[in-house]
């Protein structure tokens, strides 16, 4: 059988992974396959940089017509990331008949509604399981193994990099900028981390799972964002002693009033598997109403494993091409996308952690709890941690369910109090208690 | 467009499941796919037991050729277990021209080879994600999903009741029969567990990953098989001083000299994320040379979780009927089986915990040592456990690296010793040290 052509856009980590996978495994893959993938061309504006995998320069090219424009190519394969010209590139390789694979979540997150429509009008695969979660086949998964699924939940660690520096705050103390230095000295967090460290990659890959998850357009602007950057270790250690951990979650969650869609710094019991994901390690935690709850787990970024994901779709298209299959999956798992309203983060009810930086005197809890009750919001547990009598000291609290709205609230009353002495830290709880079977 | 039409064999716990699922979830299911999916007749051989569904009385029957047999039905659910009649049964349903689904891990490790050589000179596919790991989409993940990589080991958590008898004996300290006695009381354990117990039902599921996962024809006979019965609660205690937990783990690994597939209670490291699985949960940990170390976690038995995958298997089928495909994966993932040397148990070489159970007098650990020593065992750490001059007490060891042969030799000549007062238990570890990224 004829051989299937690939062109890739872009020689960058990612790019190379995928060289490197097509060349090692390639009788493996044809074994799987029944034919050979081959890598027609290669373009990219630097053919000079030194990279860990060579290429012919037969197949290298700076045109990038040379591959949007190849009638040759089966496949492009787009790896150069960002908005433009990433968005024009898919568009004309879609427009002269490819199929696309594509890493780029954020795109996807910002303009894959236009995309797809794009797409589906030209009869045309967008394959982006690289896009969430790296190398786990978590897209294929949600579209097709839980399809038979209505999906209640989905709780995300999405981002490697913030998982990291999380996780070396918690196990060696370090501070935030400390952990971040560390993750940039080791490759894990690159020179500018904002995505990263501010939740903003979490939630552009929260914005494709859900829009899959729930059956609705993708919403990226729709999400609360808060990321990792402000957080102390202290908090991490306390709320340790009362069987937390910290971890950057995505939250997606059908209820009666909408979808929250979150992405903030979130306790959940120690003792629930995802607070068993390390280091740069990801896991997505689904409950489905037949299947119950499933955790996928693996490396979220890196040139192998997001190559490993990249492969898997052109195996996955080659076999459509082969069978004369124009689009076999709806882009986003569903023929009719219904338009669901997003609840606004103010009117999100869950359960809180609070420390007070608060002077160590007789009748401050009292006027803290004071406020609280007012605002509705019932202490479930609450500890001083050490004393300096006049000085200020943290105080420890947990909430029962309570209405951001009113936490926001009352603790903007709080901060103003003569007795407190620093902004108090808030950080969100999931009493995750469910994989109890 | 015309509904397709299902005939399902086995009105039983898994039978009803799909029966609700494709009963509640019909509109989401039909948004999914394009195309509605109709339940034309369920064959049982007994129709008036109570069962937690309905069925109309015009779709019941006791005739399985009234599915096996009916034109307008497009895919034959085979829901009955065991081998025969069902194998039977899926050959005629192929004979027919349907394709079949199944949850059948006994018949296909047993004659799945044969199954799908017959399915495939008719034409025809044979799907069978419930058949491993219950609700988690791990077929289509490690065929599909993970298909550029080359996989060095799996290992799972692949039964549902070992892993609650080993979870309830961890917590609360219960013996192995006690512990049985809970799960049979809760429903996680049938009558006669000898499957569950003995290793065999993992022994299905990891004949069945194997054969995908190192691209070779299944090879059930060639596994290694130890069950968790004769399993005392004080090992899992003292392994867990050393940092390890007790799981029954299927493990296959590609090695030089062939695979190592085999199932025992094994000790892994605590803080491994398989030893978060608790209770009834299954999990799978992939390793590959792409995408490194994923796992796939979540419920591996149940009416629902099984009906989950079962309903996904017909989705996916439903989407090659739709298009006009007739087999558009390899049965196990590869057009060309390669037969693999499967090593025998004896040139396994691992890492063991002993307790051995000896007179607590001097003299006696340089006995013991000098035998292992002889036999080329090296000794990592040894604890005795307690004190009790003249009587019999635990002398807990751990080894070094280890040839199973030489171990069976060597304890064979222990237990033989006038001052080893009972058969020294013996239980292999696995190192699983990978996810520290």
């Amino acid at each position: 059988m004829e051989p299937l052509k690939i062109g890739l856009l872009g020689w960058g980590t990612v790019g190379c992974g995928v060289i490197k996978i097509l060349a090692e495994n390639r009788e493996l893959i044809k074994n799987r396959l029944g034919v050979d993938i081959v890598l027609k061309r290669v373009a990219d504006i630097d053919l000079e940089r030194e990279r860990p995998v060579e290429v012919g320069r037969d197949v290298l090219t700076t045109n990038v017509d040379d591959v949007l424009e190849n009638p040759e190519i089966d496949i492009v394969v787009e790896l150069i990331g960002g908005i433009e010209p990433a968005m024009s590139f898919i568009k004309k390789a879609l427009e002269h008949g490819k199929h696309v694979v594509t890493a780029n979540k954020a795109l996807l997150a910002q303009h894959g509604n236009e995309l797809f429509e794009f797409a589906r009008r030209k009869e045309r695969i967008i394959a982006y399981e690289a896009s969430v979660a790296g190398g786990i086949p978590f897209i294929k998964s949600l579209r097709e193994g839980l399809a038979a699924n209505r999906i209640t939940t989905v709780f995300g660690i999405l981002n490697g990099t913030a998982n990291f520096i999380l996780t070396r705050m918690k196990e060696s103390g370090l501070s935030f900028h400390e952990a971040l230095k560390e993750a940039q000295d080791r490759g894990y967090a690159e020179a500018d981390p904002t995505l990263d460290i501010e939740g903003i990659d979490t939630a552009h890959k929260l914005a494709i799972t859900s829009a899959i998850a729930f059956n609705t357009p993708i919403a990226f602007d729709k999400i609360y964002v808060e990321g990792i950057s402000a957080l102390d270790p202290l908090d991490i250690q306390f709320g340790g002693e009362f069987g937390y951990s910290l971890k950057l979650l995505a939250i997606g969650r059908a209820t009666e009033e909408g979808l929250e869609l979150r992405v903030h710094p979130t306790f959940i019991p120690s003792d629930h598997v995802l607070a068993g994901v390390r280091g740069a390690y990801n896991a997505v935690h689904i409950h489905g109403d037949a299947v119950g709850h499933v955790m996928l787990y693996g490396l979220g970024a890196g040139m192998m494993p997001t190559g490993s994901a990249v492969v898997a779709d052109i195996m996955d298209l080659a076999r459509d091409i082969l069978n004369g299959v124009h689009v076999r999956l709806p882009y986003l798992g569903s023929y009719e996308l219904k338009q669901l309203p997003v609840k606004p983060m103010e009117k999100v009810i869950t359960t809180y952690y609070f420390r007070f930086s608060a002077v160590d005197q007789p009748g401050v809890l009292s006027k803290i709890s004071g406020i609280l009750g007012k605002n509705n919001i019932s202490i479930a547990a609450v500890i001083q941690k050490g004393r300096r009598v006049g000085g200020a000291v943290p105080i420890v609290m947990l909430t029962h369910e309570a209405l951001e709205e009113s936490v926001q609230k009352a603790l903007d009353e709080i901060d103003k109090l003569d007795v407190v002495k620093a902004k108090t830290q808030i950080i969100r709880i999931e009493n995750l208690s469910t994989d109890r079977k």
